[in-house]
């Protein structure tokens, strides 16, 4: 049976922010999957910062998304055809299934997911890959323990949210950093201690997190790079660990990044700042979901989704991502 | 018995580059050593880069030398009265002993030093701290292991020209970074597989690293910060570690520093950089000496001394180290 696939193609390299030159539309007919193959239906896409790096030309932890190429992105869905023993129709499954709603897989890197204990769109959030980036960041990176205060950069997002849960969850005190009225009030609902709002008028983040953190960071949790980054390694603790989930502030600089001139508050606190990318957990993806379902489970843990509707969105869903118009997990529904 | 003793005191902070209104000369008497004190007789000083930041108004990871004080300094030399038990006449000692040419000192932080093992300058440089800040520098906090590429920025001054042999006597490939050809071919002679001339017209250090390293790097040692810094982030090896000893092209910035723009590839990396003091090594100074020590003796670990006579001197002694000036260890003979 052939089924139109409507899917979005990157027609051209940004140069600075995404524009709607960036994306293409097509319909394009579906193969049937060959042996050890099946078709996956997507019904919920996920939206993430990490996208605006797979559209530079330079190879980064993954290689960038080739110009024509359908654009990369985690989807959840349904298998509908199947010729693979692990993943029987009917089944529910994330992966890199793309910005498409129909799509053919090998099984490689694809979870069965199970949509009773939890509905789709948090498999893409909080038991998906930005709660495991939230989780494996700061327990295995970051070496959090208990008594520590952590904060959270890009808080009201979808790894933020989640980081600012488990911090607290574990016994520390946890300090956030987002955009808004809104947003800060709603870190508090989540178990922040405090919540900064960094676009409030004249504020000096510096002094805001000295008050929030007088006897300084253990350890801070970076999501947005720029400014935020400095002023949190001005206010580091000794020993403190700086963990980069990422850089939203920077993805769409055309020129250097804006490096942080206070690095070397790193010697002067014996301090240390790591990347990492979520991806190298991946043989250890069940330990993460584990602690954080169990969580969810006994509602310890809460998610917010935004939803924005249909497919032919997905280019004003993206800029939605940059412009900071999302609370919490940002999915696309694809119907 | 009173003795005239001339000294250096910080006569003003400086703003930026350190000039002669920086400090004063003054000869007062000296006092005599009280129940468990001792006098000593210094008869070289250490110059270090990390005597820029305790000129500072901040609080670092050591308190500012106070406007008046004597200037803070490692010296070496010999105890001619005591009564501490610890410490007889005649014994050879290093502390913190400051710009004068006698001390009264309560022993703490001293160590003892044998004269016969190597000269008082040797005990200054690959014997003292900078030699232990190299040893403690790559195998504890860059976790050094055979076969690393090791690349050392400063790599002529006191700590490089030891960091280059620990890594190459330990089975690393070390490449040195350092300003002039007579430099880096002494660099060469001690060890280092390559030898980059930051100033040679027209190099671009990004390639230079490329085509020294061209798996990448997987242990940088940074005395120097700036330009350098982000070069050698730009081509970092998986997994690599950077240890942040010192930033000696940014100490007299009047503004802010220069942040390093190339920090996120520490993410795509898996990378870290981690900032030490060796003062936190101090109860395991005696490991890094035995194993330096024991490289000194069969003449494996060689060392270079940049003498300046009188300690009247000093002020030039002190532009001398940022000027670049000195090879290998620079100290000060006080008379």
């Amino acid at each position: 049976m052939t089924r139109a696939n409507p899917q979005w193609r990157l027609a051209a390299r940004p140069a600075g922010a995404v524009t709607a030159a960036t994306w293409a539309w097509r319909e394009e007919p579906v193969a049937d999957p060959a042996d050890g193959e099946f078709l996956v239906e997507n019904e919920y896409l996920s939206l993430d910062p990490a996208m605006r790096g797979w559209l530079g030309e330079a190879r980064s932890y993954i290689a960038p998304v080739a110009v024509g190429d359908v654009m990369r992105a985690v989807g959840a869905g349904r298998v509908i055809e199947s010729r693979h023993a692990q993943f029987p129709v009917g089944a529910h499954v994330t992966g890199l299934f793309g910005v498409q709603r129909f799509a053919i897989s090998n099984g490689r890197g694809v979870q069965a997911i199970d949509p009773k204990l939890a509905p789709l769109p948090v498999w893409l959030g909080a038991l998906g890959m930005p709660g495991l980036t939230a989780w494996f960041g700061l327990t295995d990176v970051g070496k959090m323990k208990a008594g520590d205060t952590v904060v959270v950069s890009g808080a009201a997002g979808a790894v933020g949210s989640i980081a600012g849960q488990v911090a607290a969850l574990s016994g520390c005190r946890a300090i956030g950093i987002a955009g808004g009225p809104a947003k800060c009030a709603w870190l508090r609902e989540l178990g922040y201690a405090a919540a900064i709002d960094y676009k409030q008028p004249g504020l000096n983040l510096k002094h805001a997190l000295r008050d929030a953190a007088p006897d300084g960071i253990d350890l801070y949790f970076d999501n947005v790079g720029g400014e935020t980054l400095d002023a949190a390694l001005a206010k580091l603790a000794r020993g403190a660990r700086v963990v980069l989930c990422g850089a939203i502030s920077q993805y769409n600089a055309t020129g250097a990044w804006r490096g942080p001139a206070n690095y070397f508050s790193l010697l002067v606190n014996r301090a240390s700042m790591t990347g990492f990318v979520v991806l190298d957990y991946a043989a250890r993806y069940a330990e993460g979901v584990q602690a954080l379902a169990a969580w969810y489970a006994t509602g310890q843990l809460k998610t917010r989704e935004t939803v924005i509707d249909g497919l032919a969105q997905f280019p004003r869903a993206f800029d939605a991502l940059f412009a900071g118009e999302n609370v919490g997990k940002l999915v696309l529904r694809i119907q």
